[in-house]
């Protein structure tokens, strides 16, 4: 499956996060993570969130598809860790 | 079509930048919107956004998808301006 996952989280637990969500998937641009994962790691990965964020305070939001071949992507301005590598 | 888009943009823009996307789209999260447009909106929305951000600098990245049938959304945490509501 695709995921492209958003994250509000508290600058305190950022790096965790950021680390966390590196493990699994391509950084996109500030807060933004995409890429392929299987259903397992899918659900490792937010198992693994869900010990280092405050469920009170923190957000994470994921979006996903069967395949990338559902996604299009598009961009203005500078590229960052941009999703044009991998779709 | 179903438009996630994400933006990271120089704090003296982000207000036009946010002001321009909740013409078009729901408020996600911190610098996230989806929602459903057609293709002609997301042109408007496009070339308006080209008009407010500096493309040497800021960085606007779209994922979408024909439907939003096509995409399953999943949150940990707080729910901001989550997906819910729509999806």
């Amino acid at each position: 499956m695709f995921v492209i996952l958003v994250y509000d989280t508290a600058v305190e637990r950022n790096p965790k996060v950021l680390k966390t969500c590196r493990k699994y998937l391509h950084w996109t641009q500030r807060s933004v993570f995409h890429g392929e994962l299987s259903a397992a790691q899918y659900r490792a990965l937010m198992t693994a969130l869900r010990g280092v964020i405050d469920p009170d305070y923190d957000s994470i939001v994921t979006y996903s598809a069967r395949s990338p071949d559902l996604i299009e992507s598009g961009s203005l301005g500078v590229s960052l860790g941009g999703p044009g590598d991998i779709l």
